[in-house]
């Protein structure tokens, strides 16, 4: 998308560095950072410098890709290098769907007996996925865009735009492309605790691309919904299991239960790659816990401008941070994907 | 309750100045400040430096006292600061309770020939009235300890404890005098954004009391619910309707939506003074829309220990911030009051 006049991805791949908007400084700094090796981006990955199940791919498929570079023909380095990258976000499919597939690529050269082209197939791999992430974005806003009536109210939670699948978005593309077609709308912004990154992210992205929104805070949907004010409720997924249950970021599950409540539509838009047909249903589903600190503290900036973390909350208490929960398929009204809108999850499985 | 050693209460009314614990500034300091004319009061309960449905109540009272004092036998400014005290916070039901009272209390000395007594006799009524709220709120403990089970786990919404209702606290006076009574329980405190209440106040309340307990970010309980980690749901109310529709903190009725979903009891706690009789049904009941500043911005300490507030969502974007929302009857399964615990609202309407 255009952030000043230019064309950003989220993530890219130069010179064998990954290059990244770092999302934990907006909305208040645009700044681009880099990882230069294969643990940086590991560090930028669990840091989330860059999150959002497909920029979490797109950069774990970089970071395999780098490995290979690095590992000067030990092959002890590429699989303990795996690892580490496959430590970073227990609950993404993305990540480890993007590192088998690069891992993949580059061992194929290698047992081809050379070693030495095995990180070029590699990083030919890891860009050819990068590159997916943004076509399987843009059908997503093509498939979805459809269910947007002129003059509806959307409800979104996290960020699941444009920095959080390389280009375009999953929940947001088709926003943008009802949008683009002159249709009327508005989102509801759920804040998102703890990271706030509706607040921070979709809000900024919104708002960049001058689009109609309302930022509220998490809880405040049920009262929305109960007074009409919202029509559908677009989120996007970190993995979706074999049976449609889907992990998403905590509060997810709310919403859906909300949906339901007040008979309105849930959508979960999604690439392939967030599938995970391995896993039978939600429950084989890891969800990563953080640290208390994300709830307890926030950053932001002062009156001069001044970038600051302060706490906010009451020191010593203890603190529960699941990062995700899990939607049971029954409450996801149907799934928006790169090959269509589909309200059963056999369907989409059937075409993988 | 004691804080370092001494008793507290949130408000009181001492040579004519109300006298009030800070609470935005905990959990970070513990301050006195105090409000010298009617207007001053006005001002704390308005920009929540007190707060909480009695505490308010309370407050309202000793300003409507305080006004009585500064009349001068002006029977129209007693009318105007009537008024003013009014318009602080719309939903609390016991802020108006309150005022009528103290009110009516001075102008019957007046009516009687006395305007000099009117004073006195309103500010009779008003420490009364704190008096009533502390006798209150101890026998909402005694009548709702017998529902917390050795064992449970009690979620709890906002801060419904000893600094929302002067002393003891509507939804945390049954956990109090269950723990003091040797139960082992847990509270799982939702930080109750924008303001984070729960984080803050809850928190700091339990924390100074040993009660174990956890912060969770608001929509995490629909997931502590499914696992079965949540054995019942109490909250406080601000305004309760005469068909049993509460008004209480936004989230509140997300709450009692997932409760029912997992068929989890749904108490709401609360004085007689919060039922509202005049108000048929929560349709009613006036939602106060506070400022997007509250969402955007928010304070607390830095490494330093100093005071700040920092900006944390995205500038330029709407925000919609309604303080309250409405949970109807239905979805509650009984009132924990003074009197008793009541499953249906007429049986506390027949005691009024």
């Amino acid at each position: 998308m255009v952030v000043n006049g230019k064309h950003y991805k989220a993530v890219w791949f130069e010179n064998h560095i990954v290059h990244m908007i770092d999302q934990r400084s907006l909305p208040f700094q645009f700044r681009i950072t880099t990882a230069e090796g294969y643990l940086q981006t590991c560090v930028a990955i669990r840091n989330m410098t860059v999150r959002g199940a497909g920029t979490i791919g797109a950069a774990a498929g970089f970071a395999m890709a780098q490995a290979f570079l690095e590992s000067h023909g030990r092959r002890d380095f590429i699989e303990s290098a795996k690892i580490d990258i496959g430590n970073t976000r227990p609950t993404a499919h993305d990540l480890f769907h993007a590192i088998d597939r690069v891992h993949q690529a580059g061992m194929a050269a290698w047992n081809d007996g050379d070693p030495d082209k095995a990180f070029e197939a590699a990083e030919k791999e890891a860009l050819k996925m990068a590159d997916r992430y943004i076509t399987a974005a843009r059908s997503i806003g093509e498939h979805g865009k459809s269910l947007i009536k002129d003059g509806m109210n959307i409800l979104t939670h996290c960020n699941a735009g444009w920095l959080a699948l390389v280009d375009y978005g999953s929940a947001l593309s088709p926003v943008y492309r009802a949008f683009e077609e002159g249709k009327r709308l508005h989102v509801w912004v759920d804040e998102t605790r703890p990271r706030n990154q509706g607040g921070r992210l979709t809000a900024w992205e919104l708002y960049h691309q001058g689009i109609p929104h309302t930022i509220i805070p998490d809880h405040a949907a049920a009262s929305l919904m109960a007074k009409g004010a919202v029509d559908m409720v677009i989120t996007g997924a970190d993995r979706i299991a074999a049976n449609g249950d889907t992990a998403n970021k905590i509060g997810t599950f709310e919403k859906a239960l909300l949906a339901r409540e007040f008979g309105i539509p849930f959508y979960v838009a999604a690439p392939w790659s967030t599938f995970d047909q391995h896993c039978p249903t939600g429950a084989g589903i890891p969800i990563e816990e953080r640290s208390a600190e994300e709830v307890t503290h926030a950053s932001g900036i002062d009156k001069e401008g001044t970038v600051r973390e302060i706490q906010i909350l009451n020191p010593g208490s203890s603190v529960y941070n699941p990062a995700f929960d899990l939607t049971p398929a029954r409450l996801i009204t149907a799934f928006i994907t790169e090959r269509g809108v589909f309200s059963k999850v056999e369907e989409c499985l059937n075409l993988l």
